[in-house]
């Protein structure tokens, strides 16, 4: 198989860099001073039998995220952003990753290494199994394992140019053995580089079975986390790794296939014998180190170099004898492996003649560089600024430890910066984004199916969901929010239905609405288009208008939209109530933009402090957003006698907007339990009249202590589909209220059963 | 009370005309030649064990319609007209509805009227007590009952401004009251203007016991349908109209309540007893004959002028004792309906100062002159400008069953010219208006709660549903037309579960999308928005394209949206699929505008040819749409080779548009039959992969002969929410597929199962 040759073949060229990715990275949990935490895994973080996303390793302290199969580079690290982000805040605030992959000191005594409480018996009596065949300690280290497979367009492309007569799947599999091979061959390349194991911490080796200088990786020396030396696999064809393997099960070496601990395993499907009929169909590259400068473990420089180089493995010529091959790679990656981080690797000449000929071959294929590639021959050069060189540099004024601990709460505090945000989704809506951090912390599937749209899919096991902007949902149905979208009709409804809402008219013309005017003259009134839009085009005659006054009124809301609405005016103050799944989940009261005065600054300086608050920002990406002071702000100034630059007295509101919507600088006040049940029962009948799951109810409430069903005790003035979540669950006063985790119970009621 | 007084205030004047109305209409069907039908109730009018609208009076012949109660006069005849015209067009295309309230030419043998085959046997008892009691023939007469009441805000206002200590009900019972003896005293007066039953036809009377000379009203004379001499009823209270109605019932006079046939009857509630507790919450007007010169057998006119009538009774001074007042009232009133239609009223004079007070009492009140009340002068002058005048003089010529035969004609033809559209809701979506026929027909009780919005709701008994757009419903999730809106999310979703779609990618930027290029080159594609309207921005690139072409197409596309698709080529034939509740209830194929030659006349004429066809309009009120000869027709004429005066060769199809939707002219075929079940499975699980209960598929097929599941043998392009149904109800050719009433069968399954 010529594939050096079959690469060049320009059909292939879009297709050379397209491959599909996954990420497993372990972590051990410390403390914020970097001392293991040894609590217990994160109750927060739903259900281990079945979480995609966060798991334990061996140890009850040792995480382990998992990103979904990406098609992208920049998609896995958008999932491993985000797992990273709801791990972080799952875990107590107080706690953080270890960034390296040896283990913080550990406990003293072996017994204080608990083993992962799972619920699965064999699953702890796996690990049992292991701390008893290589010590609990040994197990503690963490990595990360890469999951590769080159794109299907490029392998049927490539098999299609082969003109072979084998079977596509007996060429993917020659296809990837021999990656594999020379992957195990020329590993040591990568070991001097990313190798990133210098030394250990206290407690990880208790005798002297450890080296006694520092090196470039433990964890890929025979130092490292490896199987006994009987254990011996061949990559000479698939028919003999899985024979060897299944020896060494039979013959008791292994306990299981997945005590096979080599730097690359094959896959196929679930299980090593799945490999026989399916064939390979992609690999798993373990032998990465955590790189302690990278947040999430590992760079995204670093993945796509590694492509990049196991493309380049694909059109190497191997060795006669592939057992031998694999053999001298593996003595040459010890060596390496133990090298001391600051020594020039051994191998320089050969490491230099494959980065020329990797120059070469992106160039023959008119392939970007890759990252990392240009630095090889400097970090060749340079033996401080590989990896393991660095840390190494950087622990020397201090430890590795305190090293390890300063870069740890780096990545703990940029975790926590924004916790509104999730990494990775920052693009999409608030609420999306909170609804995506929910699902990944119980473990729930996600898939974006398109991010300009906010459109999710959500699956646990074989019950999908798709949702869109965070609340539309298969739980309501069609025709709700099309009713909500049309206030006459959800007037109707309502009233039909017995709840009080503000009596009224539509008009499709001004003639038939003036008309109207002794019906409404004398009490007040609201004159709104029919689709209102934030406000616009509303008039509101407290106490009666005047003829002409009226005629404005339904002139301006003409000017809006084709029907306009004439309604009595409730007054009272407005409340939303969040109504989910038949309860109320929050009530928010939402007030104009201001500022409280001090005595000494200027509205300016009053307002530039509140917009410091992070909770502020702008385009809906934040919960609040920032006070503005435009026309309209300065205006509404002026009606007061303010100008921007007036100190108004201490303890003094000064509203900026009229309208309290959070969109214009309003605050949002959660008082939720200030409110009696009547209210809420009002609330929630009157959702369930509109057949809804889902709704925010706007009431007009003149005074909540009074009963609710008093007469005019309180008015509908709108009931919202897809109403805003956000503002809930990070108000800028009192308690947050988590809806989106709402959202989810309706649709997984199994998740949060057990 | 001195309700004139009351009236003269000034906040009244708005509410002085508005009401509620209900009517039943009577009508025997006959034959088009005008002789008795004799045939079963309608089986497509569904069950009478409920039906709101259409049921059967006495005999199995006789037709009652009903409609819902209207708050105006114009939403009582947008109803009373669409009830008719379900009615003829749920009738046997042969028979019509007679036109007068004496019934047709009768059978012979008495026992050839057949009661009403109804399944309560108390419905069937009651009505063979009544044969008995009074005939069959007797039974056979029809008129209008019209149900009055004052709109609640005239009563509350009237009853605030008269300051009385009596209760609301009281207050109300009374007014009621006092309209009601007023009404009984003065009828005389509309027995003149409105009667309209002078002869009757043969087999009605059987003995010498009918009138021997024309009259004004044999039904409203001591001839037409009364009780028995002995029962009398007191309208002094409610309480002595109650006391005497259940002594006849005690005393067997009367077999049940509703066996008293009075002019008015008084309503509280279901039942006569109900009045005791609710007070007079309408009055029953039964004294109306039905007016052969209204299409609905009464016109808006003479129900506008009924409400101001009872209106201007309400302020008539009453004589002291209430039995002699009515008794004085019937007998002038039997008077007035045995005298010549021709001849001058004996109370003429009293009619006219009557006339006199009417326009004072209008001036008064400012109200507007309602219609008739100018007329009315000339009909008390001239007698053969009356109702009954009118029907006697145009008897003369040939008789009057001819003259009514003639009128039935006119008013069938009317009702079946655009068999499509719905009298009273024209305005309204053609889809719509379809929905509303069927749910009609069938008993379903409709609302409509927006018009402009065609949003309805539809109920029986407490089942309730909202539908918007004939097929927007409580059926369909929410989060299902979202996925159908948004074309990558479906085209996910379908590839997902395994169904075809042309395969292809998303991009945000002109950029992006060229560096695609290569991908695509070199097969057939196309470029198009995301988000696609009418075919807008489209490029098709049957066999590939050059670099600078597909640039082209890109900018183009991206002219309409921030997103573009750029997906293979599908080459075959479009056909959209119409999926209902797991079944494939039509296929259709569209076809381009186009017109067949026939080597004699030019383009212009055989489009105007085509565009006789009834079912062809504008504005989708009807089935399809005009041909238009627009610059783009004519730009498309010129590309074959054409100018609109062209005369194409016999059998030559031109074509007018590239495009086939049904909106630019485009013909609409039926070719569900054509298909075989493997086709339709694909449609029905693609659509429940979407999680669609109702939705329009659009799959392209290039050899429908083939098994469906050959490579290639379809792809799906695109799912449709809401997708138009009136192009399959009324194709162009081919079976019409009633897909409204498959939409009421999802809907109200208990409808359609008993």
């Amino acid at each position: 198989m010529k594939i050096k040759t079959l690469l060049s073949h320009k059909e292939l060229f879009p297709y050379l860099l397209k491959g599909r990715y996954g990420i497993e990275r372990e972590a051990q949990r410390v403390r914020l001073d970097g001392t293991f935490a040894g609590t217990d895994h994160p109750k927060t973080l739903g259900n281990r039998r079945f979480h995609p996303y966060i798991q334990t390793d061996f140890s009850e302290n040792q995480l382990e995220l998992i990103t979904p199969v990406a098609d992208s580079v920049d998609e896995l690290f958008r999932f491993l952003g985000a797992i990273h982000d709801v791990a972080y805040r799952s875990m107590s605030a107080e706690e953080m990753l270890w960034p390296l992959s040896m283990p913080p000191a550990l406990p003293e005594k072996e017994e204080d290494i608990v083993i992962a409480k799972l619920d699965q018996f064999e699953d702890v009596l796996y690990r049992r199994y292991l701390a008893k065949t290589y010590g609990r300690r040994k197990q503690m280290v963490s990595g990360i394992h890469f999951n590769f497979e080159f794109a299907e367009d490029f392998l049927q492309q490539l098999y299609a140019l082969s003109e072979t007569k084998e079977s596509f799947q007996t060429f993917k599999t020659a296809l990837y053995l021999k990656v594999t091979r020379n992957y195990l061959h020329y590993r040591w390349f990568l070991t001097y580089f990313f190798g990133a194991t210098p030394a250990s911490e206290a407690n990880y080796f208790t005798t002297e079975n450890g080296p006694q200088e520092p090196v470039r990786s433990i964890r890929n020396s025979r130092y490292g986390y490896t199987n006994h030396e009987d254990v011996k696999v061949s990559y000479a064809s698939l028919e003999t790794y899985l024979a060897d393997i299944a020896k060494l099960v039979e013959t008791g070496k292994l306990s299981e296939e997945k005590e096979f601990y080599a730097p690359v395993r094959l896959r196929g499907g679930k299980r090593v014998a799945d490999l026989a009929s399916a064939g390979i169909r992609y690999i798993e590259l373990r032998n990465i180190d955590i790189d302690p400068f990278a947040r999430y473990g590992i760079s995204k420089e670093q993945v796509a170099f590694l492509h990049f180089f196991l493309l380049f493995l694909s059109t190497k010529e191997e060795g006669s004898d592939a057992d031998a091959w694999i053999e001298e790679g593996n003595q040459k990656n010890d060596q390496v492996a133990l090298e001391h981080p600051l020594a020039p690797l051994t191998y320089q000449q050969e490491a230099q003649a494959l980065i020329t000929e990797m120059m070469d071959f992106a160039q023959a294929l008119e392939l970007p560089h890759p990252p990392f590639l240009d630095q090889l021959s400097e970090m060749l050069a340079e033996p401080e600024r590989t990896f393991a060189g660095r840390l190494f540099s950087a622990s020397q004024a201090t430890s590795q430890a305190q090293t390890a601990t300063l870069l740890g709460q780096k990545y703990h505090q940029a975790a926590w910066e924004k916790p509104y945000q999730l990494a990775g989704f920052r693009a999409m809506e608030l609420s999306t984004q909170i609804l995506l951090f929910d699902a990944i912390q119980k473990g729930i599937e996600v898939t974006v199916l398109d991010e300009t749209d906010q459109f999710l899919k959500l699956a646990v096991r074989d019950h999908i969901e798709y949702v869109k902007n965070a609340n539309m949902t298969s739980k309501d149905q069609y025709i709700v929010p099309l009713i909500m979208a049309n206030k006459t009709v959800t007037k109707k409804i309502l009233a039909e239905n017995g709840f009080h809402v503000p009596s009224g008219a539509e008009f499709a013309s001004a003639e038939e609405a003036i008309t109207f005017y002794p019906q409404i003259a004398h009490s007040g009134f609201v004159v709104k288009p029919k689709t209102t839009n934030y406000g616009i085009g509303i008039s509101i005659f407290k106490e009666g208008a005047s003829l002409a006054d009226y005629q404005a009124a339904v002139a301006i809301a003409f000017a809006e939209d084709d029907s306009i609405l004439v309604e009595t005016f409730l007054s009272g103050t407005e409340y939303r109530f969040f109504v989910i799944d038949g309860r109320v989940d929050a009530i928010l009261l939402r007030i104009p933009a201001n500022v409280v005065g001090d005595g000494k600054r200027t509205i300016t300086e009053l307002v530039a402090e509140k917009n410091l608050d992070p909770l502020r920002g702008t385009h809906h990406r934040t919960p609040l957003e920032l006070i503005q002071l435009g026309e309209l702000e300065q205006l509404m100034l002026k009606e007061q006698g303010y100008q921007v630059d007036s100190v108004p007295e201490e303890g003094q509101i000064v509203y900026l907007r009229e309208n309290s919507n959070i969109s214009t600088g309003g605050d949002s006040i959660d008082v939720t339990d200030d409110f009696n049940d009547d209210y809420k029962q009002v609330a929630v009948d009157a959702v369930a009249a509109l057949q809804a799951s889902i709704s925010g109810i706007d009431l007009i409430i003149p005074d909540k202590t009074k009963p609710a069903n008093e007469p005019g005790a309180y008015g509908i003035i709108e009931a919202n589909f897809n109403p805003a979540m956000h503002m809930h669950v990070y108000p800028y006063s009192g308690k947050g209220r988590r809806l989106t985790m709402s959202v989810l119970r309706l649709l997984f009621p199994e998740v949060f059963e057990s």
